[in-house]
Order: structure tokens, then sequence, then C-alpha cells
């Protein structure tokens, strides 16, 4: 295949500019490629992450190690860790990729105009995406197969801590994506361990089309704050459970615990809980007792605070900071409101806009809520974990958008386009 | 309508920022809101417009003194002028904005999910919309309707030569708006005439959502480079016209002539014009003799530049600069292309990607460029000039998107909202 790119100046660009250069081209032929022949490179990573799992497991040793010598805590070197099993698990997930419909193509809109130009707008692809993230070696193989479906060329810039394995990935992937006939430069690791490269990603402007930051609060601000690039921000969730003064009492138990600890390490988990003050007497001995048995310390407002007295629960005083933390861990912060308007203005102040939930039997509270919060998802009568691409039915996740540009909430393959309007005439003029 | 935001410590704010939080203050009010209380604020502006011409004109010329004391052009003093025609225009454009479907509330996808949750996705306003424009108030009162509409609250920062007009214009619509029962606070004029509140606007991250700017190249540029809030690029029209081997000649220079000369000054006019080799001796000597009669300069290449026996045009040669270069004016780049595919090399190499012709008979060669040309636009036997809001049939538009994040190409009024999941569930956890 020939690059449409005909001059090529790389002679006096940086590393970064160049990787971004070469990423820009393969962007230009990947676009207008069939479904089919992304799905063959995708299945032929696949394949190739299973041929060559010694190589990628040996590579990411040499990161462990070094995350060992470094003192690096052990949920980190988990995060880190390919074994044979993993890596297994990684390839499924790919093939899974190539299994979804192909979002490049689709009309969005089209009409005949009064004057007879047929207008479509179709998805295409955003072009250039760049993916700075954190030790987390499997978002190297999702990012490029995401990527890689939706026509996107994409730039991986993963931890340093992760250089190996994302080097030896990078490798297998590029070296199957060539094998198939499409441009290897369609996945590219950013060269260079330094945080520069970083910085010169961000503004390579009219070179990468948008960054998708991956990662804790700190990389996110850094790159929002930092970057000419357009960015997706992603994944900060302090999100709320609202009890409403209507309600079942088993099932607000149940979708609390739920928010709050199947799995508190990530976004979409409940930080913080609010209660109507007609219902916290039925509900808030039944619920602290239940938080303490999940093993979860409560942060609690005064009136909270006043239910410490025959509850098995640990509570201590929560602070204005409490209301603004996402905890991550087993804490959880309690209050309780006058009403559900006061349920509103205080996720409306403190809420990061990932996902709030209610819990009612009320109809109309119920219809009061979902309009007047505005969060990426609002739930009713479901716990706040749901919101997730995987469940969601989107097949595949690039992350989920906390902002409201482009996209808003959890992120699939329609997400990494753009749109173009296509417009047809038979010598149509103004 | 109390304001559902409970807290606003606005004691230390600077102006910019109180200004910020009351318009995120009236947004969160606005949201709910029906259609029929945004259409009766809309309909109460424009008999506000027409009631107090007399107000707005005089306040109007005290920028136009100012704007000839300082020896602007002619050309903007017409811009900035407001007569008591312009203003019932205006007034009538509002009108039309109130006439228009509400994208707020539409579902955009919706499904039950294999565990029965019932998944809606809905427009929302995006909040607070800024807007920084040049010296033309028309633009005040547009995007005050247009983020009215769509449920935003806007905050206004015109140039500060028409500082006095929008003063005037946006105390009426505030009134309007108040005396309509919605929250004044939704349509603000960034306070401060100097260059720092613009500073500030562009850094207020959290408080506003996007920023549009709307103006020259140098201006959206500064916005672009500056801002932590997202921005939606508009307007760069570096357009070209692609004349294909097989081709209609007599179409071609109509849509060349249309492209080019019907309103050199607007971002959809033709910057370029590309001339597949097979086709040069039939079609450019027609075409520089039109461009010629319409009062059009071409700066040529060498290969055009050997048409020029015989030819009333003026051609003179072409640089580099020639081909990126937005004129705005009778003024048109050309060259002499040997294939499509050299065509569609030099539009990926110098257009700013707004939009894009093709003149052809052949249905291969259509489809082909169509395919891998990627602009907001491309046109398949039709003017460069219909790529516009209003051509599309959206009825307003608050300007063309030359990104590729959010919305691309012209925006109408959906592109003002986001959008939130809504799960529904009956107790469902994970």
């Amino acid at each position: 295949m020939t690059s449409l790119s005909s001059v090529t100046p790389y002679d006096n660009m940086s590393p970064v500019t160049r990787a971004a250069y070469r990423a820009k081209a393969a962007a230009a032929d990947l676009a207008p490629l069939p479904r089919s022949a992304k799905d063959d490179a995708l299945l032929a990573i696949a394949d190739a992450l299973e041929v060559r799992t010694a190589e990628i497991v040996e590579a990411n040793a040499v990161d462990i190690e070094r995350a060992r010598e470094a003192g690096t805590s052990d949920a980190i070197i988990d995060r880190l860790t390919l074994t044979p099993e993993r890596v297994r698990a990684i390839a499924a997930d790919v093939r899974q990729v190539a299994a979804l419909p192909d979002p490049v193509g689709e009309v969005v809109r089209g009409s005949t105009l009064p004057n007879g130009i047929d207008l479509r707008q179709v998805r295409v692809p955003l072009g250039v995406v760049g993916i700075i993230y954190e030790a987390r070696p499997n978002v190297t193989v999702d990012g490029a197969a995401l990527c890689l479906k939706s026509g996107n060329a994409v730039l991986l810039r993963g931890s340093s801590s992760a250089y190996s394995s994302n080097t030896a990935l990078v490798k297998v992937i590029r070296d199957a994506v060539g094998g198939s006939g499409l441009p290897a430069d369609a996945v590219q690791l950013v060269p260079g361990e330094s945080r520069d490269s970083v910085q010169e990603l961000m503004r390579a402007r009219g070179m990468v089309d948008v960054l998708i930051p991956r990662g804790g609060a700190s990389l996110i601000r850094t790159v929002v704050e930092g970057s000419t690039v357009p960015v997706i921000e992603t994944g900060t969730g302090n999100c709320h459970v609202y009890v409403d003064a209507e309600t079942d009492i088993d099932m607000a138990v149940a979708i609390l615990l739920n928010s709050k600890a199947q799995r508190p390490s990530v976004c979409n988990a409940a930080e913080t809980l609010l209660v109507h003050q007609d219902v916290a007497d039925a509900f808030l001995p039944r619920a602290l007792d239940a938080l303490a048995e999940a093993g979860v310390t409560v942060h609690g407002d005064e009136r909270v605070l006043g239910y410490t007295d025959g509850t098995k629960a640990t509570i201590v005083p929560a602070t204005a900071e409490d209301w603004e933390t996402e905890y991550l861990s087993y804490d959880i912060a309690a209050a309780v409101v006058d009403s559900l308007d006061a349920a509103v203005a205080h996720i409306r102040l403190w809420s990061s806009g990932h996902t709030e939930a209610i819990v009612t039997t009320s109809q109309a509270a119920a219809r009061r809520f979902t309009r007047l919060v505005d969060s990426t998802t609002v739930a009713v009568n479901a716990s706040t974990r749901f919101t997730d691409g995987g469940e969601f039915g989107f097949g595949a996740e690039i992350g989920i958008s906390t902002q409201k540009l482009h996209a808003r909430g959890p992120m699939g393959l329609p997400e990494l386009t753009s749109t173009k309007y296509i417009v047809t005439g038979d010598g149509h003029t103004r």
C-alpha cells in the first residue's frame, strides 16, 4: 500500500513529532479500509500475542524486577504483571473487538434538501488518537485494538515503569499489522521514557486529533491543563447513592452495598451516601450495620453521627474534604438531607459528574432526580456499578468520559469516530 | 424560581468568575425547562428588541463614533452598525430559533439490557457556553438565542469595539428573559473590556463547559492554545475545487465560479483550484477567462502559468504560501495535478479541512474522492458554498466546526447539547 502523503519532511523532526507524522500518514491509509481488512489485522494480532507469549512475559519480567527494586507496592506490581494466562485473556479481548460492528461508514443523518442536493452525515475515524496511561500493559493492546477497529492510528504513551512490556507488545502488534498488509505505523509507542515526550505529545495539535488520558486524577489534570490537542477527560468518579423518603429499605441497602463494596477501587463505585431525613431512622441503622460487615468506614455528618449508638459501624466525623473525595477504598461519606432537592444540590456542588443513583418507590421522585441531576449516568433503583461499556452492551470500552464535549459516559467504538458531510448535487450552485 | 445551587461563595471572586458561577447556577435551572418556557422567553426577546430599538441604535452610535475616531475601516464599521432594519432582522432570526425543535430530551439511543435494565441516552444541555467573537453585535443576540433554546447559559465576550452595543443588547435580552420567569443570569456579557477577562474565561474549566471562538484565525488560535476549557474550533476555510479528468466543463466552470466569487469573504468560499492534467487544455482557458471576468486574480503553479497566453486572466506565480492561504478575497491558487490521488494528497497537505468539491462525471472518481478526502464536507458536483447550517436545513448555525471532536461542520442546536445515560432497574446489583 502506498501512502497518500507525498511530503514527509522527517529530517529535522524530533522523534515524537516524527512518530506523529507517521501516524497521520498511516491514519490516512486506514480510514477508507473496509471492515474485513481491519478485522484480519486484529485476528492476526490475537494470534501473534499467543504465539509470542514467552517473549512478552520475558520483557515484562524486566519491568517487574525494576519495580521490585524501586519498592513498588504489590497492588501496582500486580497490575503490571503479565502471565501467560493474562496474555491469553488479552488476545481473547482482541478477538472480541474484531467481532464488533465497524462504526466507520455508518450514516448518522441523511436527507434530500429542498434544492435536490443529497446530504449524508457519515462516521469517519478521528485520525490519530493519543493514549496516555499508567502501568497497565493490557491498555497497550486494548487501546491499539479499539483504535484499529475504528480506523484510527494510535500513539501509545504508557508508564515508563512498563516500558519493556509495552515495547514487546507493540513490536508483536506492529509485526502482525504489517503482516496483514496494513501500515505498521498505525500502532506506535511514543519514543522516549522521559516526561518531555508526554509534553510534546500534548502540544502536537494538528497531528494528533485527540488525547485520552487513562489513570489517576493527577495524570488527567496534567494532560487537561497542558494540552493544546483536544482531550477527553476520563474516569474520576465521586458517585452518590441517594435514598429517597419513599423507598424499599431492602433494595436501598442492597444497592448501597453493591455500589460501595462490590469493587471499591473502580470509578463507578459509590463514595457518598445521602439519606432523606424521613427515612433515616428506618434505613440508617440497617445500612450502617451492613457497611460495617463489609468492612466500610463511614465518614458521617452530624446527623449520621447521631446513629453511632447501637451500630457496629465505625463512624468518623466528615469534613468538607470528604464530600469531594474519591476514596476508591472501603470508605464512604454519608449525610442526612432534608429533601430530594437538597440531595440534588449536594450532588451538584460536590459530584465529579460520573454516576448518581436514587433508590425510590416514587415515580415523581425518580423523574425529578433524573431531570435535575446532570451526570454522565443517572441510575434509578440500580447500582452505580452499571456505568460500564461492557454492561451497557458496547462490547468494549476505551474509558468513561466525565466531560460533556464529544462523548459522555462509557465510550465504545462510535465515540472513537467523527463524522463528515457528503453533499451530492448535479451542478448545484448558490 | 429558586436556584438549586445552595452555596454561592461570591465574595472573593473576580467579576469574571462570579459571572461564570452565576451562569452555572442559571444553567442548572434552565436544563429541566420544557420547550414552551424557553420559546416564550425567545419571543419576549424578539419583541423587546423591536420595542427598544431606539435604545440599541443609540448605544451602537457610541461604538461607531469611537471606531471612526480610531480610523477603523468602512468594512468593519459596516459589520458593527445596527440600523432599525437590522435590529428587526435580528428579532426575526430570534423568532425563527423559537420555531425550531428543542434538542433537549431527545432519546439518542435506548435499549433493554439482557439483565432487564432499561438504558436510555438522552440529550441534555452542555451547561455554560462561552462565545468569544469580534465586532458583530448580531452574534450577541444569535448566540444568546441558540444557547437559550438548547437550555444553555451563555457568557458573551464580544469585541471591546462593540462594548456599548453589546451592553445595550444584553440588557434588553436579560430584561426579557427575567420577565419571562427564567433566570436573567442565563445571558451575561463577560465583564471588563480588557484582554484579562478573555484569559480568565479561557481558564474557567469546571465552570464553563465549552468555548466557541468566532472570528479570524488569530483569535481562534489564541483561544485554542490558551484555554483549559474545551474549545470548538470554527471557521478557517481553505476550500478546494478539484476538476476531474472526466468532467462536464460547463458544470465545472459554473461550480468553480460560484465557489470562488459568489461571496469571497466567507469561510466556505473556494481558495484553491486543482485541475486534472487530462482536462487542463479543455477546462483551464475557459475557467481562467471566467475568473478574469469575475475579477479574480489567479496564483498559478508552473503548469497553470503555461496557459497565460490567450487568456484575459491575471496569473501570478504561486508560492508554497499560496497553497495554505485563506484569501477571503478575489484571489485563487491554482495547480494542475497528475491524478485524482495527487489532488487528494495536495488537499491532505494544505487544506484546513473545511470543504472540498470534486466535479466529475465518473462514479468511481466521486466515490474515491469522498472516501479519501477527510474534511468536514465533501461536495460532489456542487459548490463549496453549500456548507452552511441554513443550507443544510438546520435552521440556525452557531458556527462551522473544523475540528473532529464533538461536532464537525455546520453546528446547529443538537451540537449545543451533550447526553446523559439514564439507567432504570428494579433493584439491580452486580
